[in-house]
């Protein structure tokens, strides 16, 4: 999984049929120092996460083992939002 | 899954034969400031997208639940047209 | 989907079974300008490729829907020889 | 795989229902010569591995076959705790 | 599939019970001209590779139909040995 932050949302009203009332978020990736990373991901949302909160990303056809989206053309999903991370007995995030 | 603009096409007559009837579309993928980024990709077009329309690409074995792609050698598909991004309550991209 | 151009060829003697008749391609992947880029792939050959000619490439788990590659150990798949690619009705190749 | 040494760890309470009880672990991966690299990931921890030690990372599906993943959008898991990684008869690591 | 070769072994006593008796080797990923590239994978051997052997690896779930491979939760195996590299009708490699 990749730690990220969300940034934003996409709306879409041609798409594939299946993806009626999945909630596209923007994310961009952090790396271990809590520093945004160049590269983002747009995933599906399933567990109301909102902007500026840290998230768990799963990518790949492991995504579709995420509530509802056993047979949607989804590859990425966030799949927890963050609490805490911790590197090395110090705090990196705290929510 | 990745935001991109639609580009170009592929055109090919000798291919898979489960590849009969699949537009190609070349898509660039853009950064989350809307910049066009330096990789690409060549995705089955389900939808109907058009050149410069921005759209929602889904890769890896997902990719498959895209209608009609089950049992095509297919590892990337155009599965929604972006009306809208948004990155804090900022517009990056309006149809 | 990537677009490649075959570059030469991979022999092996000592293989996966499963492998026996699989012709392998060392391909180079091309940007959207039409020239080489740094990475490249081996890839089974099912549609009879030949050095120098431009193909679409499927990676992934995907890759098993390739005509006898089902039960394969095979990561990567030529499944179309192309013979145009146009970027913004611009030619960037014709076979 | 990848060869990664264990940072820290993640926790979260909001988080897909199957994900009760799955221990997040922050990885940062080593090159050969026993160097941390820049990019990282968190991985399902199965077998319990500790801050520091060296381990195994298994990413995309093939997680799942990681005891008790299967049925969790889990794309990284970690599968053994590393003893030693050995290059050309020298020991780079040793637990 | 990618072209490396084969630098050592990793050694682990504490692992998932699936993969007890699995020999798991350091390979450095070469580039087209036959020089070694910065990143490194740790596969599955599954046909008898041995040091500064060059082999075909394959990445992702297709590693699951190497023999042997198929409920275990590994990510990469070496699938061949390569006998010769050949490009553009010069051999880059010949065992």
């Amino acid at each position: 999984m990749r730690i990220a932050r969300v940034r934003g949302t996409v709306v879409s009203t041609y798409k594939e049929p299946s993806l009626q009332g999945v909630k596209f978020l923007v994310l961009q990736y952090m790396d271990e120092a809590g520093q945004p990373m160049a590269d983002h991901e747009v995933a599906a949302d399933m567990v109301g996460a909102g902007v500026d909160e840290w998230v768990l990303v799963s990518r790949g056809s492991q995504a579709r083992h995420v509530r509802d989206c056993g047979d949607r053309p989804v590859d990425a999903a966030v799949i927890a939002i963050i609490d805490t991370v911790t590197i090395e007995n110090r705090s990196v995030y705290r929510k």
